[in-house]
């Protein structure tokens, strides 16, 4: 199988993670944080490691990081978390719906009202502006994505986080697409609160993800109990991580993370994922941008571009070329991609669209086989 | 090393276990109900199975299987899905962190009051009279343990749940330390909700957990996002379970869980688990009650017990105990054990206690090692 599916998850996952998985599933017996038996102090030393590697990439300190079970848990925490009755917040056109029905569960219950910025893929400046014609004095909560996972349209997220440190308003910003595939810098771009899966771009497991925080704003934690720490207290500890994390810990998955990140290292860090993962992208919309028939959605800036690349073909619904690739042993996503409002704002609302996410597994010959089957499909094939 | 502390997490998990997490984080690419490629409709094949399982486990429908992180998140969803603006909620004595947590969060944001239900652990009838008292008109959810973590005690659920339905009150049971070693039967105890860990008694990896719905109740969703369903509208589904389930799910960890389950049926069913590990623990008791110095806590009545035996030597702080005991390559778990409540309402607030939780891999050896360690102890070895 050819898997142009990384958006969704990245597969394959490096040998490092794999084994790191399952050496913690064979040999480590202990949970972290519980009892002082060696083994249980051993996970504790591999979570640990794990929060001080996410600090280094996203600059931020190691117990600021926060594990959770995937980035919508993140998102929910953070924006949960810091919206209070009565504030207004802001989110841009292009959002999923881990930060969308958040925020709409909130607007219903009658604690926030929200609006939503129109980004504009090709002017980042149009994109501020936007942002700060919206802004109000009441407006307490910026919360965007780094890169839309149904077109890759990159924000300026260094902009938007100038003008919200200005203003003194809290930003959170999803990362699900862009962590490990962009250099996140929260001290630069003034992020408050980063949100990432680990099962994507960080090649863990699935199973992972963190809530990454600046320490400048200390949201409300979603869930409470047991932390392993100050057990003969009902109330819940009060400092990050123990705040955040209740019950056990995903330790396998953690460990995966762990390889993960180092994976990246070796590889050459974020840079040279984006840049592999980039090429084989412009590959794709160059072989497909001449196929009659095929209509792309590249609304990104073309010097900052995420490695996605959607597409329909002819009057298909994406669901049925999906369903044809797929029968020739390509997978990609197709449909609608937990994206309501961008399908809806940019013009897909309609028949969803073909997402093709490379991976730095991938080869010239898999973007060069998935063409080939969509120019079948463009020259009239029966699908 | 002799591992005696699967009340925190089952160790070692079986073969089947490593194999099946393995597996999937080698070979499959995608995200369970994401996409329509072959990848992704197996991964959603995996976790459907595992529904089934659990639901045949523990007696209620397959689409009433939610997934979580760990019990702890399940026990938040319940606890906070069903209560409302006030509600008077009754637990018990011997409640985990994870359960007095909540309560304590919901009364200081003024939601709820709650009261706690003295437990005698040698009298059901009594525990049971003393759930009825407490009970007033306004008492609206019961929320208690199945078994006591930190003593093992088992507490009369097929009782309080009767009595619950009679009086139509919402009933929630922890099973952290039950499920996998009791059967439990939804249906037959009228529980409402159970939450229970994947990782403890079901040998799956730890990252895994479920809240099981009997469908009478329906509580209310603590995270909106992503569900793969519906997803053009920005309001989040209203039906289980993906109402419950935002975001990528772990999928190694529940096809780890799903062979963790079949292992115990191939084992003989919980009954066998639990005949296993309680004659460990009766050795344990037997052999320990007659050293001078060591004080046990079998707060249980003789006829349902949870393989669960806590102590202390003399003097000594427990965790001073579990330090020696680790030092010779015995891991059972010292000090307290998120368990506050407990400790204070049966007299080992001071120095916590020491907990041994064997498992179906543990022999008569293991149990022999740690008792003659014991006795050095008590014998006045210096520690």
């Amino acid at each position: 199988m050819i898997y142009l599916d990384n958006g969704a998850t990245s597969f394959p996952k490096p040998c490092c993670v794999t084994e790191s998985v399952l050496r913690t599933v064979r040999y480590s017996g202990g949970s972290p944080g519980r009892g002082g038996h060696s083994n249980s102090i051993k996970a504790g030393e591999t979570v640990y490691r794990t929060r001080e590697l996410l600090g280094e990439m996203f600059s931020c300190e190691a117990d600021g990081v926060v594990f959770t079970d995937n980035c919508t848990t993140a998102l929910n925490t953070a924006i949960k978390g810091v919206c209070k009755k009565g504030d207004r917040v802001l989110t841009s056109s292009l959002e999923h719906n881990s930060v969308l029905r958040p925020l709409e569960k909130l607007k219903q219950q009658g604690i926030i009202t929200y609006e939503t910025v129109k980004i504009n893929p090709l002017c980042d400046s149009e994109t501020v502006r936007n942002f700060k014609e919206m802004t109000d004095n009441n407006t307490k909560v910026i919360v965007c994505t780094f890169a839309s996972n149904v077109f890759g349209t990159v924000l300026p997220i260094e902009e938007i986080g100038r003008f919200c440190r200005e203003k003194d308003i809290i930003f959170i910003v999803d990362g699900a697409q862009a962590a490990g595939a962009f250099e996140i810098d929260m001290k630069k771009m003034n992020i408050d609160i980063l949100c990432i899966p680990g099962h994507k771009g960080l090649f863990g497991p699935s199973g992972t993800g963190a809530m990454l925080l600046s320490g400048r704003v200390m949201p409300e934690e979603l869930t409470q109990g047991g932390t392993g720490s100050y057990s003969m207290d009902k109330n819940q500890p009060a400092s990050a991580p123990d705040r955040y994390e209740s019950g056990t810990l995903n330790l396998p998955g953690i460990a995966g993370l762990n390889s993960g990140i180092s994976f990246i290292r070796r590889f050459g860090g974020e840079k040279a994922v984006h840049q592999k993962e980039t090429a084989l992208i412009k590959l794709l919309e160059e072989d497909l941008s001449v196929i009659k028939g095929v209509k792309l959605y590249p609304y990104m800036n073309s010097a900052v571009r995420s490695p996605i690349l959607s597409f329909n073909i002819g009057d298909y619904h994406s669901e049925e070329v999906g369903a044809y690739l797929d029968k020739n042993g390509i997978a990609v996503r197709a449909g609608y991609h937990c994206a309501g409002l961008a399908h809806s704002n940019y013009g897909t609302a309609y028949s969803g669209c073909v997402r093709v996410t490379p991976g730095i597994f991938n080869s010239i010959k898999d973007i060069k086989n998935l063409v080939f089957y969509c120019n079948k499909i463009a020259l009239g094939k029966n699908l």
